[in-house]
């Protein structure tokens, strides 16, 4: 959703280094980058990590994947605000390699877990729609999406959930979830944690348990995992700590 | 993204009866319906479905996961606004095996097209994000997205577009479609082809070439594909006629 994402990456400040492995580059903001910033050193990463994961145990070839996936990821400093290091998830998606890469992650990450194969994968507006649906279909799980408020037609069920400046609210529709379905909500990035609780409600109040949260990344010092009632699974944990903040 | 998605259903007010071929459920837009207002003959025609694909032909197959896909759309009469009946697609992501039959029937729908397989998958926000990353891996393609204004970090190319009551922008990141790189864009429905006709124009100032657009739904009586200058393949058209308009 538009208005939950500037929260994620805009309520702390950060300065622009990061705990995440990947130098930041001078020029990310700059109006003429080179064509391509990827990461020069990825495709031998990936080579290394698809020759690690043919022999290697479920264990090891998760490791190896969270690397080559952590080595894709981009860090824009002072975006969406002067301050504010921003980690952009897309290029993993541009590249056919590394999208598989993260699907089969997250599908080794779910079911490493405890909490089994869910019925429901629910996935948040917008971003986490870009691997909820693709994610369910591996688990063998349908797929229902929270939206903001008016965009879902027929019954619904309503949550609110806090913001930056002012609230605002999330809707399901109301045969999304079916009484006593297990639910894996997931999103790219848990934050303040606001948006995500808000979304395990809604399953609660249409009767879903909420077997667990999974996300991409996790903004680690906002805590936002000690708002949810259910094992919290990230793929990439960055950002661990408030560095340089200007509130420290 | 979301405020593109109402115009899809909103710009031209149309009757509560449709030539979808699934009869508008009275409930629809009651607050109390029942747990499920799914279609009760759908258990049969997918069991059919999937009888007749095993040994049909790609032609028979892809014409019988139309049926079936297009049985469990569930029409909202007077959603987002009185006078509008809004098409849902969200059920078929709901159930595992609808949600592979929309994805097998996406593939051999741009499969069996003259433009063969794209190097890069372009989907609108949000709902073109449901289903272009998976289509996006089951072609080999890279995803990328289109978002509007302020969403995507680091350079980005920018595209206007109209809307009903006034215009708005949509961006790619500037390094997410390469020179030359054969593009397909999609989303769930074209309407006025607006926000698809900007996605064209974002790819092409990349320096891609366009070489479809791939839509679910297709309101034909708006005639959107008439802004669109590649081939446009809709997988279930509906809503052929502007039915009993005030308009007309």
């Amino acid at each position: 959703m538009s208005s939950t994402d500037s929260p994620a990456h805009s309520t702390h400040p950060v300065n622009t280094t990061t705990t995440a492995g990947t130098p930041l580059k001078a020029d990310a903001t700059s109006a003429h980058p080179p064509a391509s910033s990827r990461d020069p050193t990825l495709t031998s990463n990936a080579a290394q990590g698809g020759l690690a994961a043919a022999h290697a145990s479920p264990a090891a070839e998760l490791a190896s994947l969270k690397m080559k996936l952590k080595a894709a990821l981009r860090q824009f400093p002072d975006f969406p605000a002067p301050g504010i290091l921003f980690e952009d998830i897309l290029p993993i998606f541009a590249d056919v390699q590394l999208h598989e890469d993260l699907l089969r992650a997250l599908e080794l990450h779910v079911l490493s877990a405890s909490t089994g194969k869910p019925d429901v994968v629910v996935g948040l507006d917008a971003r986490g729609f870009l691997f909820g649906p693709s994610l369910a279909l591996r688990l063998g799980a349908g797929f229902v999406p929270v939206r903001k408020q008016g965009k879902l037609p027929g019954p619904c069920e309503t949550a609110e959930y806090v913001k930056e400046y002012g609230n605002d609210f999330f809707q399901m529709q109301a045969d999304g979830v079916k009484k006593g379905q297990k639910v894996l909500v997931v999103d790219d990035i848990i934050a303040t944690g606001g948006s995500a609780s808000a979304a395990g409600t809604l399953v609660e109040k249409l009767g879903g348990i909420v077997v667990g949260y999974v996300f991409i990344l996790e903004l680690d010092f906002l805590k936002g995992r000690s708002k949810l009632n259910a094992p919290v699974h990230t793929l990439l944990a960055s950002q661990e700590q408030k560095l340089g903040s200007s509130e420290s």
